[in-house]
């Protein structure tokens, strides 16, 4: 029997769901590029609860049909696109808010809840989030849950991971694994949920959160400098994390030649490109205003005194920090600014005492191995993750130009992602950065969790072992 | 044959071991009180690195023999105890700090090292490390991965989870997965680390660690002070979080019953018993000596202006402060101190919201089912973590007074390990804390990782999942 007919048949009809074609529509692509060969999901399944994601788990193991859970489809490494043949379990129901508690700092959150509406619940109850990035209208829990999202504060307030305390997942089975802890401290057995945590859907599906909340900052401070050589810039970020403490929130760098494109273009940028070789956007977060103030200006001169810093500027205004922090977000148009066509945007990381090695090897391997092959860079340096822009004019050099940089980031011994996840795009050089004995173990548990490779098939796993 | 024959026919010649009772004694107990029924081993192997605890495990693995994992024994659940017919592998020869990277700020680690000396080395590169608990002297890094340590700073920063970002492990049948990661944003692939961190032995040996380092604190405030009611504990706790931020490192409550026995007896304590009915030792760490003080300063203030302080005083000097942490440290020599005999102490966890409701609801349960059943409690309130001693002079209600302590957590819907583990002595309430789908799925992964069951038997999980 067809296996979507036969899906339908067993599906119970409480369970919202969709085969209309401009429904399905709605689920075929994300962020990434159309691809060549698309394909349609079958069938959207909505389900409203952890009890109607198990029913879908249910059938679609009764019927060996595979699924493909969804989120905001934000991502960035095509871990959500539905596979041939496959059904799309689209989250977006499940969106609410269910407990903010002040005295655990914690918020309880449905899988499908976009980030912005848990930033402005933490925002009502005078607490923060910590995670946030570009897509944060439209991402949702879910998401960054199965991939482990980053953003700009990791250095502060750490990965997605981080902030979980409790997790409630449905399994390939449709078996439900619940544990909505609220409690920091909690050696109960085995940890699990960090199995799920990160595995992009393909061991299970993330249905419900506790993350923890922050106090929210009262104070905020913004410097844009630039400096001379990379030396400079690690010694201004040990002056940092020293002089600021945990208030250090961001230490993003720009080389000179992401930063020139951005400032000729935008001219929203208050330092000249020739200022330095590298241009820093550091943001401290604290907790009083004034007494964070001088810690900030006493930092600041030292950096100065030290003949660490070429030239700075410290944002005065909120305005001022919002006009930086344009400068280091305009990585998200550089195919528009630079005017070199469509550029192709890459998350690694490399260990940090590496960054400049790596900058330099990736020029040399570009120029090389890719007519016209050059690059720019940016990155979260204190995190170690790096990112740089190849542009791509023809459109046809993508590969050639992945193979190349990610062959530069094996040398590092670096990772082949450091935040967006490895989904379909980069399955195929896990192994750069993972060895054989433990890609060995990822398949096991992946057999052990979803013997019928029902979920997400195709996704962070290489095909074969060799 | 005698499975201890066939194991040293077939172990490697040059891997250190011992059948030497002498040896084997020393092998024999950890920090828990001795057994009625206890095991020697029947052989302590030595390994000195990874290689040679993969050539124990295929040995063990061969023969079928237990194995059981040992760092500093200074367990506090039975986690290291031998079982019968078991052999001991103790890490205490692989031990040494093999990196410290001040670009990534890590240290890189072997699993028999003492924590003190992760702390020691983290100083003399003036960094810091997070983890800090009594017997830093004697505990193993790999102890405190295996058991996931908490100790006084978790507040700050974190569990010994969180510290890690790099792992080496030795499998059941001597796989070695290694990923001595040192980068912060990584998300190639699923997340191995966690499932070993806090599995106590079950899973796999921890052999190497990269773990992460903060930078060295500049200031440390600490104020000692009573309160009157639980409402006054929880807004002097919103209070701090808010006005000190990240910078808050302590929060520590001690219930009016616990202070006075530590009050009355070392006579150190600079606040009156008769004070309030909460006492808090507070403690703050961050960059800036002056800055710090006036934001302290400030805090202070405020929780005296709001009325939350009945009394309060502030260290100042390092002696001072270690005078008030020995307050809190009493709690080690509670049997000697309340001078009723040999007591059981608790480590469990509930959630914040509800610290008052389980002192009361334990009160009354030790009240109503053990004869002269009484308790006083102190803990890490912040991260949910409630320690308590529950006195036993007869030394034969133990078994009694787990039961009652333990329903309580059930019933507050808390943990019954907080940061201790589960080891030997909990596992018959593992269930109180985790439901029959979790541990089903523990067993599943014990059974996928160790299917003969050789690593640290008995230990975790319970007999049934009935």
């Amino acid at each position: 029997m067809n296996p979507l007919v036969q899906f339908l048949e067993h599906l119970p009809p409480h369970i919202p769901h969709s085969v209309d074609e401009f429904d399905r529509r709605r689920h075929l692509r994300d962020f990434t590029l159309p691809r060549a060969v698309e394909h349609l999901p079958l069938l959207v399944a909505y389900p409203r609860d952890a009890d109607q994601v198990a029913a879908v788990m249910k059938t679609a193991s009764a019927c060996g049909i595979h699924v493909v859970p969804q989120g905001g489809l934000t991502g960035m490494a095509g871990g959500a696109l539905p596979s041939a043949g496959s059904i799309a379990l689209s989250l977006e129901k499940m969106r609410g808010i269910e407990e903010v508690d002040t005295f655990a700092n914690t918020v309880t959150v449905l899988a499908g809840t976009p980030l912005q509406a848990v930033q402005q619940a933490a925002q009502g109850a005078d607490r923060f989030f910590g995670v946030d990035f570009g897509s944060r209208g439209s991402c949702t829990i879910g998401g960054m849950l199965a991939n482990n999202a980053g953003g700009n504060r990791v250095l502060r307030y750490g990965m997605t991971r981080d902030q979980v305390l409790g997790l409630e997942v449905v399994l390939a089975d449709g078996t439900i694994i619940s544990n909505m802890n609220k409690m920091i401290k909690n050696n109960a057995g085995y940890d699990l949920r960090n199995l799920f945590i990160g595995s992009e859907g393909t061991l299970g599906i993330i249905t419900r959160a506790v993350l923890r909340l922050f106090p929210a900052p009262r104070s905020s401070n913004t410097l844009l400098c630039a400096v001379d050589g990379i030396d400079q810039v690690h010694r201004l970020l040990a002056l940092a994390r020293g002089a600021l403490g945990a208030q250090l929130s961001a230490f993003e760098v720009m080389w000179q030649d992401f930063y020139a494109i951005t400032h000729d273009v935008t001219g929203r940028s208050p330092l000249s490109p020739e200022a330095g070789t590298h241009f820093i956007l550091l943001e401290a977060l604290g907790s009083d205003e004034q007494a964070d103030g001088m810690i900030f200006a006493r930092f600041a001169e030292q950096a100065f005194e030290q003949g660490i810093l070429q030239d700075a500027v410290q944002a005065q205004s909120l305005s001022d920090a919002e006009s930086f922090w344009r400068i280091r977000d305009s990585s998200g148009e550089l195919s528009h600014l630079w005017g070199k066509g469509a550029v192709v945007n890459f998350d690694v990381s490399v260990p940090v005492a590496r960054a400049e090695e790596f900058v330099t090897l990736c020029r040399e391997a570009l120029a090389r191995d890719i007519p016209g092959g050059e690059a720019v860079f940016f990155g979260h340096l204190a995190d170690s993750n790096m990112h740089l822009a190849v542009p791509d004019p023809s459109g046809q050099q993508r590969e050639a130009i992945c193979r190349t940089v990610y062959a530069t980031v094996r040398a590092m011994a670096g990772s082949v992602s450091a935040e967006h996840g490895i989904g379909l795009d980069k399955r195929q050089y896990l192994h750069y950065s993972r060895s054989e004995a433990e890609i060995a173990l990822m398949w096991r548990l992946k057999q052990m969790l979803d013997p019928q490779g029902l979920l997400n098939p195709g996704k962070v796993l290489p095909e074969s072992l060799a």
